[in-house]
């Protein structure tokens, strides 16, 4: 294991944060609040001093860099970003626990957007500001923004792709150019675009520049933190659509972007994960559309709160524009599968994503297949290709570990004493990184009233559902830790 | 498609289950009840009728045999031994409504438990014999009755394996001796001996003997119709003691009985799924124990129930001795996830079964082992032995289509308006084939507010759990019914 290597990236990770952290630190500024200055500034020279002290000590680290180095790194800086990130919430002492605000940029570096506040109207800009640009970072990723930014020495050119294997969701990464380094740049340039259109066409519509600022990382990041109490459901009909059409835009794989750019919109539409990801989300519309009709004055209505729910579900943002814990348990039953599913993979967006459930359904179908006639050959196509063998069993493991995790989460978490549905729904909720779930966590709840304990297993979710859980599982492997390779 | 040997195999499950059905027949005239005996007699003559008809229909059928048509005759012969065997309820007019009848009658077959009742007390002595024979034969399974009994002819020796896969629970049957029928006969020897000695403990324990006999078939069966309304509740702690032991017991893979008496004890003892099972049990009652130590007047009294409660509920039997619906949210997310887990393969318990999860769990190490080191070889062991891959990948296919079909049937049955914690627990019990679930259905709530659609979902369910999917997804695959082959 190349402690040194990892100590390294930690620290540059670390470093860039903390250079993000000076928005917030004007935006305090510029409103005078002298605790919220000095919350960020403590924090900002901590993250610096602890970035030298690792880059001193990992001055001499050795090349070898492998999958488990990737792994451990991206779980590693991701946690530590973390455990810094979470300071100024405490230190200005806008939320008072440490756990609390650890749970809250936690669910915002892994855009979940579950909050433990009731009040969110009652943070300052700044925090406000800091919580929704965590989803903006956490959406592409912290490593991939570090490939992209910094120059890669020929000494550091072979971790890249484990780093960003780590990273990036999904159940493969695909360079999109021979350069790593571009490809990454590619994704963080097409990811500043839609977000800067999204930005554009909020504010066009009248939302106030600071609203449309975090609603805009929120959207992108596929997170969900909002600046009002009343998430999205207090704008406007125009905006809640620009969200609507945002939040699945960003749900969608940015390699297709990039396809769309150079001219193959045939691909882009051949794709099957499009396909299918269209196809879920239209028909989840359309049954919720007929089944809450009635509870809305036109069909329209429904239909429009109908498109913002799905959208806002399956890619896993989590805002809301209307209360949909009232709606009929049908429709909240296709959201709660919608959790499960989430959006496409490399997006911004959680849960299993659509590539893996397509996987999973074509790999039943082949076993099925092999049980009818052992005989014959059967393979798995997409997209016109052979999957490797190894990918579809890799992607059956997931599954299962994946589904094993949220019931053990779900196990642990009832020691609160609160109902199968609050608690099924919450760890669903996180663990996927949507954030409101249904009952005491729906879109008017909050997770504040959980145990430390459960607000820990909670966090631990989040971080699993993010790096898709074998990262985060290596660092319990004793393989990892002993000096032999 | 074979289809006249499916006939054959058909008519021969139906024609057995007609000859069964002359006990409860008997106790009808016994007790005198004409309408009972008009019901049990003309469902015995139409299923008489039926089975010569198919006989005679499939007179020339070919030698043809694969899994395929073993999958098809086994799903095929079930469910229309359930069409058969709900008539009595109807036609006695004691369960007015078919589908509820068939509900209940599919619910004994798969030995799910699950009850449309609300009153059990009200049934007739021949209707309550039927209800908990269903789990004895449904247990072990008809067809490997079929291949115990039968003769076999030369010409249907090749078929017996295919059957025999496709009935028997758990990923993988092995032969106990190189004889089919011997295989068959052993497990069903050992079935009736242990039901009897069971049989044996309550009739000693001054259970009435009708009683005795309904609940040894219930336990055995992992079934868990009861005669009283209270379950098990009403019975002495030495009978509910009795109970418990006698679930664990079923819930063992059989064939390590078969080990036991040629003295293997050392394999019996060395047995991973074995181990895992009673370890499972153990920690669970043990976490129960002292959840729930506080509402008992001792520890032993609490150590009691939740020891029934676990063995009952991971077995899939599903009888209660006290209303487990008032104990903690983290007691009953224990039992919700022992739902999942089941018994062992091989015994006549459901769930995902001991060693599937066991599979899992060491399929799920070896893709991390992949992960983090491509380059070396890593397989999967178990009792000693190399696991094939193709297991492996069928485990994790069927676990993969298992939560789907869940999640599934979740949504769907969502329609009826219950809440979340209702809806997700009826699925589960009833795919799982344990019978109660939580909230609504739990051990002193019923089915029967369900819609006809939802019934019939979770009568599907029920099957699928049962047979293990794959057989009947087999019926819904066009390539079944294709005149080539």
């Amino acid at each position: 294991m190349n402690i040194k290597m990892i100590c390294r990236i930690t620290a540059l990770a670390v470093l860039i944060s903390a250079a993000f952290m000076f928005a917030p630190l004007f935006i305090a500024v510029a409103d005078g609040q002298t605790r919220n200055i000095w919350a960020y500034a403590i924090t900002i020279i901590g993250m610096g001093v602890f970035s030298a002290v690792m880059l001193i000590v990992s001055r001499s680290s050795k090349n070898t860099f492998y999958a488990q180095e990737g792994f451990a790194a991206t779980s590693i800086s991701w946690i530590v970003m973390s455990l810094f990130g979470a300071l100024p919430f405490c230190l200005s002492g806008e939320i008072p626990s440490y756990i609390d605000a650890l749970f809250e940029i936690v669910s915002g570096f892994t855009t979940t957007g579950a909050s433990i506040l009731s009040d969110v109207e009652a943070l300052s800009r700044c925090n406000l500001y800091w919580r929704s640009f965590s989803h903006w970072l956490g959406g592409m990723g912290m490593l991939v923004f570090i490939l992209a930014v910094l120059p890669q020495a020929k000494k550091t050119a072979g971790y890249g792709m484990h780093l960003m294997r780590a990273e990036s969701p999904g159940p493969s990464v695909g360079k999109l150019t021979p350069q790593l380094r571009q490809t990454a740049m590619i994704l963080y340039g097409l990811y500043v675009l839609l977000t800067v259109i999204c930005f554009g066409f909020l504010v066009i519509g009248g939302m106030p520049v600071f609203d449309s600022l975090c609603i805009s990382f929120g959207t992108a990041g596929t997170g969900g933190f909002a600046v009002l109490n009343s998430s999205m459901a207090g704008y406007s009909v125009y905006l809640q659509g620009v969200v609507t059409v945002f939040m699945f835009l960003f749900g969608v794989n940015f390699s297709l972007y990039y396809l769309l750019l150079l001219g193959q919109i045939g691909n882009v539409f051949r794709n099957e994960e499009l396909r299918l990801y269209a196809g879920i989300a239209g028909g989840s519309i359309l049954l919720i559309t007929l089944n809450i009709a009635k509870m809305y004055g036109s069909g329209a209505e429904a239909f429009r709160h109908a498109a913002f729910q799905v959208s806002s579900i399956m890619t896993t943002t989590g805002f809301a524009s209307t209360d949909f814990e009232q709606w009929p348990a049908f429709s909240k039953a296709i959201l709660f599968l919608l959790m499960f599913i989430g959006a496409c993979a490399g997006s911004t967006g959680g849960g299993l994503k659509v590539s893996r459930v397509l996987l999973l359904l074509k790999s039943i179908g082949r076993t099925i297949g092999d049980a009818l006639h052992p005989r014959r050959v059967h393979t798995v196509h997409m997209d016109g290709r052979v999957v490797e063998e190894k990918v579809s069993n890799t992607v059956n493991a997931y599954f299962a570990v994946y589904f094993m995790i949220v019931l053990l989460s779900f196990v642990l978490i009832s020691v609160d004493g609160y109902s199968i549905g609050t608690n099924i729904s919450a760890v669903t909720a996180c663990f996927n990184n949507i954030g409101p779930g249904f009952e005491m966590v729906g879109a008017t709840g909050n997770y504040g009233h959980f145990s430390i304990f459960s607000k820990l297993i909670l966090t631990a979710d989040m971080l699993l559902g993010r790096l898709e859980i074998f990262p985060i599982l290596v660092l319990f492997s004793p393989d990892t830790w002993s000096r032999k390779r």
